[in-house]
């Protein structure tokens, strides 16, 4: 029988891989994914089968997948991050229901929320939000509604997809409808490239990020009215006494 | 100089480790963190020093990292999961304001969020939002707002610290407040144990997990409206075409 391991590599794929990630890619017979995250593991796993696809063919790669499984191999389907956040494992399973006898496995990896808050500091430390701006599959009502309800509720905020070649001012939007509810002086921050070649992170009010500009390999993070720009890092109190 | 690696294990502390968190552990001198967590890489990393402290002496712990790196060494400071989701992370930025020689850097981990999704199935697939339900530092009436501003923008919900000694009602609670926005039969997880000794998951409706008792070792999935129960597997859908 065959089985299909959903692997997360982490921002970076390389030093951010779990040693279960890493275990699952060395069960595997056949390792399938987008060219460039494929690319970056071929170096430390040369003798498997490497199947990929151009971007946004994310049904030919499942079926891809769950084709090989059912002659009976091992198959890693590897994301960038964590492929539960924004990733294939949503559609592995939703398609797995066509294939009973295809076992599936998802293993976890950092995803861009982390990886980039490890570089900002500790944006996250209490309550947040993770919003995708992107409107291919999400009407755009259903974003604000969701950008809104995060503001009102002072979460700390962090967006996913901030920017698409179609609409260059989402995240000039999303921060408006912010700053209805949150300081123009609210420390904000994002990162770049996290956890590869030419990482780089700003840390920048609201309303200076309002004007800014990022692109589509970045993850942006709004403090909460609590957040605190502590000598050039981005930190959200939470208190000193923790359960653990 | 010395160094503070905060560095997050994974909630299992052993197969989610990176590559990066277990570099950064052979380049320590000293490894401080709550006795499970170091007895779990001890075995690893046999000739570092060890330290240790009492569950909820955060203070006293971080003081102890700043200490041993003041006398120029490279400490680890160790927590379960991702140090920066309520971890130790800000509380070290915070005291680092009276060390500014120490130097810190944060080695992200595989949150309990991420690792108990992944043994759900893919319950994250779409926005969500992560609360913690204590209320050791954050007032009650901050905590039913942030439930009511996610559950009313249809989040997936993922909550924190469920349950402690004193009030066992936290989350008869917050399924109470939700249910004010979202249907009974809200697809909703919980996972106890993930990565550990037990690993335990159960997939109910929202208004069955109203009438459930968990424990502080567990992580709790709410879904959004559109997330259902596909062969036993918790999976939020996002669609078929991903921008990666
Ligand atoms: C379709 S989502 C995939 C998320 C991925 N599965 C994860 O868990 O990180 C793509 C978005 O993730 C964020 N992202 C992923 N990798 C990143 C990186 N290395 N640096 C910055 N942002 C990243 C960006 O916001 C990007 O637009
Ligand atoms: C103070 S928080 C620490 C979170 C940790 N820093 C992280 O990133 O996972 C403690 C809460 O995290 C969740 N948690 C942490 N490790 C867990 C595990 N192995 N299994 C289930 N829940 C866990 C539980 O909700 C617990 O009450």
């Amino acid at each position: 029988m065959g089985k299909v391991y959903v692997i997360g590599l982490g921002p970076g794929a390389e030093k951010e891989m779990t040693y279960q990630a890493s275990t699952a890619l060395e069960k595997s017979e056949v390792i399938i994914g987008y060219t460039v995250y494929t690319g970056l593991i071929r170096e430390r796993f040369p003798d498997k089968k490497y199947l990929s696809t151009p971007m946004r063919q994310e049904v030919v790669r499942c079926e891809m997948a769950m084709d090989e499984a059912m002659k009976g191999r091992t198959v890693a389907m590897v994301c960038s991050g964590d492929a539960g956040i924004y990733g294939m494992a949503g559609l592995l399973y939703e398609m797995g229901q066509g294939y009973p006898e295809v076992e599936l496995e998802v293993v976890p990896g950092i995803t861009a929320a982390n990886g980039g808050a490890a570089v900002l500091g500790a944006p996250l430390m209490h309550d947040f939000a993770v919003i995708s701006l992107s409107d291919l599959l999400t009407p755009w009502e259903k974003i604000e509604k969701r950008i809104r309800g995060a503001a009102m509720a002072d979460f700390v905020i962090c967006l996913y997809n901030p920017s698409s070649r179609k609409r260059a001012d989402y995240l000039k939007k999303a921060c408006e409808y912010i700053l209805e509810y949150q300081s123009p002086d609210t420390v904000c921050g994002y990162v770049r490239n996290i956890g590869r070649e030419g990482e780089d992170a700003h840390i920048l009010t609201l309303s200076e990020l309002k004007d800014t500009e990022v692109d589509m390999f970045t993850t942006v993070y709004i403090g909460n009215s609590q957040t605190r720009n502590v000598d050039g890092k981005m930190v959200t109190p939470r208190g000193y006494r923790l359960e653990e």
